[in-house]
């Protein structure tokens, strides 16, 4: 019996809320070894005040070593294995500009390219040009038309732009268009299985109107197509947990995310205020908050030490707004580790926390990787935080008599 | 490969003994977060004395927040996958009442319930009848006779009661004939494939003959059947570990799981000291003792905090009898948690205690939650335990060369 099985055999209804506060990148490294982290540097008084009741552990995004991208270590998050449970690059760049793919959608990664008069590539990603640039070339694209298929394009970023094609009987394996080097032509869209051959027809013609389009473009005269993808089939938070989920979030790609979970997008943030904000309002309404707080993960991304650990202070002001709403399990964990040290994401596990009337205190005096490591909730794969929150919101029935 | 097919690939034959000794429901948690658990507030010098030259982990008895029940919480402690080697219902309640299943029985558990003139069920439960009452009626079914099948009838408690059929050719595949609800007759037993056919036949002339003994009863006037089960197939302690095993236990339901591992029973003891007695008594005779201590689990679904601490400085007073055995491998375990505070199982992984020769000490000063949580054993799969009791015991050679 797999883990998903065993939930659903064993929940319970309750009434026990669950907030997954989740920072993104938290965890962090001493700029040189023996130091602290950046969470350890932090003066965080409300999250060692928590940590004092709480139980702490360490989460492992995937496995040991592995550094996650933001989907695997967000699925591994939600309770999904992310080995096992794949997002398509199409579906994850859709999801990453706040794009509702549907059951029929096939989502792709499209960049634009420059190719000579003979149609061979000179620029895979048309001199990169800039993203309001792109994004008026990319409204050029909505003109085009296929009988049997609705077609969403919308801009991304630079040279990138999202391409969705929906409608009925639309596979997602198609071989990429982009041949990875210059000199040689767009390839042409190839299916790898007879469900997929429909998209590959669509995708040649869509690719032929485009190029008319684009025809007098001096950059952006081409494109290609990467990572055909239909939504990840996930089972939703209401059918596995029985949740009813809100998430709050400012960023696009956490949202698109969270929706993919079957969570609910609510209220319109842009500031970690506002997204409690949210939360208080949205309180009555749902049994599971999804809470996102990007800049820990932005200022590790920066390679900025002294930022990230301000970012965390500002995480720490707001604990005692979600603690007063009185949830029966509280997480505060992130998707990964984001040093500034590496100034990317790392394989580091992460330091997660309980607060529940459930849990097991530990000897933690702070929230930080070393009380962690040595804490009740040992290292543990991030796949487990989700069992452990239903158990800990006494929401999970006994297994066997 | 498998656990089990290593380990039977790797065991060597040894002198070493192992004591496994199980307090049921020894993990807890404080009253309050922050504070003490039962077994931290406990003065145990004597396990104290062990956790200081011995080794300490938490065992997760299934998986993250998983609360196991005693047969799962059992199985994993004896090595078994519990996700995988399922105890049938029935089967478990034989075991519970000390029945000692053969390969060729399937055992069901049966409810007296009342129905009406028309055959309609007017009380699930036949009113929850007393024991005793129980019994004597469940006596009279003792009179059932069917050709070609051996039938044993035994009461349980209340209005349940178990029955074994013994006979070749008994599949256990058989549907419930209770319908869940009032107002409906009770269902007939239908078999889900060919080989229970044969036992689903038998059901049917039972329940017939049943009806007609206990047409004069007011209460219990008719019955229900539930989880028909054959004896688990699981591979024997001689077969996987080369060990001669011994269970050593008061309660009958622990006998049976024992049992079910090809665990010999071994004497008569109605309290701790007497199975320490028998501990004693059947030292030279085996290679592998469980000792099942009860009371630590009763004290915490009594709810009873304080009743527990006691629990568990009783059992603290009879390890230097245990100690002086000079056992190559000492176990203090148990199958679950059981905090006082939730008065029932938990999901909270168990502090485990290795006393070897070969453990390597960990930092651990008390025998207890937080010592455990950051003890040399790290957290661990109880399914786990046997292969380390048997490293500690030098019973396992090398993996490759």
């Amino acid at each position: 019996m797999d883990i998903h099985e065993l939930i659903k055999s064993l929940r319970e209804p309750g009434e026990g809320k669950i907030v997954l506060l989740v920072s993104d990148g938290i965890g962090g490294l001493p700029m040189k070894p023996g130091g602290l982290t950046e969470l350890e540097t932090a003066k965080t008084p409300n999250l060692d005040a928590l940590a004092k009741i709480g139980v702490q552990g360490l989460s492992v995004p995937i496995l040991p070593g592995i550094t996650p991208g933001s989907g695997p270590g967000h699925l591994g998050l939600f309770g999904y294995d992310p080995l096992k449970f794949i997002i398509g690059r199409g579906a994850l760049e859709a999801a990453g500009i706040g794009f509702q793919m549907q059951e029929n959608d096939v989502a792709i990664r499209c960049n634009f390219c420059t190719t000579d008069a003979k149609g061979n590539i000179t620029d895979r990603r048309a001199g990169r040009i800039p993203s309001d640039e792109s994004a008026k070339v990319v409204g050029k694209l909505k003109a085009i038309k296929i009988d049997g298929v609705e077609i969403f394009v919308e801009p991304v970023k630079e040279h990138r732009f999202v391409v969705v094609f929906r409608g009925a009987g639309l596979g997602d394996a198609v071989a990429d268009t982009d041949p990875q080097r210059t000199g040689v032509p767009v390839l042409d869209p190839v299916a790898r299985n007879e469900a997929s051959k429909k998209t590959a027809e669509i995708a040649k013609e869509f690719h032929r109107q485009a190029v008319k389009i684009l025809a007098s473009e001096t950059k952006a005269n081409n494109h290609t197509m990467r990572g055909f993808a239909k939504k990840p089939h996930m089972p939703s938070y209401e059918e596995l947990y029985g949740l009813k989920a809100a998430c709050i979030a400012v960023y696009p790609m956490y949202k698109g995310l969270a929706s993919f979970a079957g969570m609910t997008l609510v209220g319109k943030s842009a500031t970690l205020t506002e997204e409690i904000d949210t939360l208080e309002k949205a309180w009555n309404d749902y049994d599971f908050f999804f809470v996102h707080f990007k800049y820990t993960d932005s200022r590790g991304e920066d390679g900025n030490f002294d930022e990230k650990v301000k970012m965390i202070e500002e995480l720490d002001k707001v604990i005692p707004r979600i603690q007063a709403l009185n949830p029966a399990c509280f997480i505060v964990t992130g998707d990964h580790s984001t040093p500034a040290k590496m100034a990317s994401h790392s394989f580091h596990p992460v330091p997660t926390l309980i607060v529940s009337d459930l849990a097991r205190t530990d000897a933690a005096e702070h929230y930080g990787e070393r009380d962690a490591a040595a804490g009740g909730l040992g290292h543990f794969e991030a796949q487990y935080l989700m069992p452990l929150a239903m158990a800990h919101a006494g929401r999970l029935g006994k297994f066997g008599a």
